[in-house]
């Protein structure tokens, strides 16, 4: 019987010419300018799920972008799997750091990639890591190896909150009811680490305005009489962590989740090199809450960022004006316990509170989720650490992740089955940034993982019965 | 002999129709998109100083924007007054809060100006307040009633700094050469209350660049675990004020001339209505330096406002990414005594200063300019004080200006003669914001109340000699 390396060596090139089909199309949910191109990739997502395989596929209309569904139910008294990605992708901006054009994708070896990493916005976040799956039942079908029944849920909004995808999800359980949710949306140590990610973080993801006077107004005839927004604005934003980057929202901290000793000693086990870290990003120092290590900084702590700032004159030169407004984007990661809705509203609260008379604070809540937490004494997460010890040769690390996938904890809720988050990216994929790759290596190594995983989830759940 | 009134009388629509297409032409010098529209302008000064009466026009090239000199000499035993004035405008932008285009002038009547006011970039600061000495010289000539010689330089740099204007003036001292400097580019109370600006303020400013992660990360991997630049950004604009609103910057107010309070005293008597002041601006607060009244704030004391601020994510929608940089632009305005260099350099170390570990810091100077205070017993100041009395019926108040001209104290330097700051706007005229304009009684008053300057002015210069 082939294997699935066997059969991705003969298909390497085109599995690749396919992923670099995908990713020229600029599927950028964020921004409406781009919505005929993210219907179109929804539409180039339901032919490869066809083509692999799947017997049935449709595109599902929401109140925003289409979810595609695909299926290919070998018996219904076979367990199930449920494969969940996205065809969307974050905004590329800031161009001028790109150094090929994001939606060109290109190949290149780097010092990480001996074997070459393909260059492209979403090339890991997640049309790269979701094709695996794509091509994983091609290699199924078409050697007569799938165990058991798939079905695929792609959706279109993943990078906009997942707006419509819950209401989807409450209208379709019996279509999508399965014993294991798959996702690859994540990332693991190193090729000599494998790890396996066991939680997210939630977010809470709100934008600011802030108005003094009516209309832009001089500087030298206004300056220091009125209150300017963007002084104020940076005074409210820094009035938001304390000297020890303790964040000082009212309530913040009241339902997170504290680890005990021993557990942040397991966690400290996981290889960390802090130079290695400081000079990929070109650092000379972390940054963080006092009293937490850096894996636990973006893994188990939460964090306020503010992920974009505009007001005034940007433009070249100077112009001497006091804006009438000032704007901040900032997000907020949660942890297990911590709800982003009432996080959402103490945010505001806070917020509101600490604008001085002089200017009008308004809060406009984006979108958010819950944090997730995925036991390891499961099938479901059984089945894919042996998976990656047969392709990697090595038990791999159970890991709490610093990202959000606000949804997941939706579809466990729902669906009422675990969530298993089998991520092949590296954190220096530069996901959500310029120069956003992914390693060849790993497509390809997803590949030939994602079939082990179902020949073992289908014989453990055999035997289970 | 005709009055100067009736004269603008006669011209009234001609007068305008001719300042409207001055203020058609886009003159922004800060970008250089514009710098056709630059050259054009300087070319209808031109044009406009010889059809006035002028002599002898020029246009004195310099490393940046043209200078248009003109003159006019009747005998050259006669006293001179040298008029300065720009005709480059400020940035238009934000351009959604224009009512009109800024370049598509409109008279409009409003409670402020029920006999209309012109609505353009550039109305009231400077083409609106320059071209009133070009139609008073006009009258003069026109009439007979030029008592004195007269020599114009109009620069096209303003709004940048006045950059090449200093090399200019310096290497034209001859040629330069008068008795009193007159200028019309700043405002006064009211029409009730007409006042003459006895100081201007320095001015210091700079852009600040924040670098943190050499790329953009997604702040899920690394929120909370690496200095976030717009996060230290903004804790580092709000250190540079106090609780009292007092500046932070090390030495910043060590050579501040401090008023005594008889001169406060003496200050406090100029109208001003804090409610009408409040209401003009929707504001339900004014905010600033603890221990100042409001017309203090704008004049005497020192300010620091951050005029931009950009880094991150500011498109539509939401992007969970933490900048690799961040930005502002902040000036400062500046009293008499505080060195504009020293300042600079005060700023750029106590900045620095504040920049925790794994961020860069780089200030980068713009421009600036020294702060000026004009004696009120020189024969120039009592033959503008003379005009007003009799134009307006009133003596005019003297009274210390927010704004800065940055190149009138080197005016005073170079050339040896005091400037007399003849404005005819109204704070309300939203220079450097979106709907300026420039009341129409305001801009034919200042045409008539000018050629009584220069026939007071004569006669006083010559009871002197």
């Amino acid at each position: 019987m082939q294997s699935s390396k066997e059969y991705i060596n003969q298909h390497k090139d085109r599995f690749l010419n396919e992923l670099i089909e995908l990713l020229k199309i600029p599927s950028i949910s964020a921004d409406s300018a781009f919505s005929q191109d993210v219907i179109n990739t929804a539409e180039v997502v339901e032919k490869a799920l066809i083509e692999a395989g799947c017997d049935h596929v449709e595109i599902c209309e929401t109140d925003g972008y289409p979810i595609v569904y695909g299926e290919k139910i070998i018996d219904p008294k076979l367990p199930t799997v449920l494969v969940y990605g996205h065809y969307d992708v974050q905004p590329p901006d800031p161009l001028d750091l790109w150094d090929s054009p994001p939606f060109e994708p290109v190949i290149k070896k780097t010092d990480e990639h001996p074997d070459g990493a393909i260059f492209a916005r979403g090339a890991s976040d997640d049309k790269g890591q979701m094709y695996m799956h794509v091509k994983a039942l091609e290699f199924m079908v078409k050697n007569d190896q799938l165990p058991c029944n798939v079905k695929f849920m792609i959706e279109g909004e993943e990078e906009v909150g997942s707006v419509n995808i819950a209401q989807y999800v409450a209208n379709n359980k019996e279509k999508l009811k399965n014993d294991v949710i798959l996702i690859s949306d994540t990332g693991m140590i190193s090729k000599e680490y494998p790890s396996i990610t066991t939680g997210l973080r939630g977010l809470s993801y709100v934008e600011v305005e802030l108005t003094g006077p009516n209309r832009d107004l001089h500087s030298g005839l206004y300056g220091g009489a009125v209150a300017n927004p963007i002084n104020i604005l940076t005074k409210m934003i820094a009035a938001l962590h304390d000297e020890n980057n303790h964040i000082t929202i009212t309530g913040f901290y009241d339902k997170v989740e504290e680890l005990s000793s021993e557990e942040r000693a397991e966690m400290a086990k996981a290889p960390f090199d802090l130079d290695a870290y400081q000079s990929i990003l070109d650092i000379d120092s972390i940054y963080g809450e006092k009293g937490y290590t850096t894996n636990e900084r973006n893994s188990i702590r939460p964090t306020l960022d503010v992920n974009g700032i505009w007001g005034g004159y940007i433009g070249e030169g100077a112009k001497t004006v006091i804006a009438s407004k000032a704007y901040a984007k900032i997000s907020m990661r949660l942890v297990p316990n911590q709800d982003w809705e009432e996080i959402t509203d103490l945010f505001t609260t806070h917020f509101e509170s600490l604008a001085p008379k002089g200017v009008q604070v308004k809060v406009i809540p984006h979108h958010g989720g819950q944090a997730y937490v995925t036991p390891i004494d499961t099938i479901g997460y059984q089945a894919a650490s042996k998976a990656y010890e047969t392709t990697f040769g090595k038990v791999p690390i159970p890991q709490r992740g610093g990202g959000s996938i606000p949804i997941v904890p939706l579809f466990e809720k729902e669906l009422d089955s675990k969530i298993i988050l089998m991520g092949f990216g590296l954190d220096s994929n530069a996901i959500h940034s310029p120069n956003e790759h992914f390693g060849l290596w790993f497509y390809y190594k997803g590949i030939e993982t994602i079939p082990y995983f179902y020949k073992y989830f289908a014989e453990m759940m055999a035997q289970e019965l």
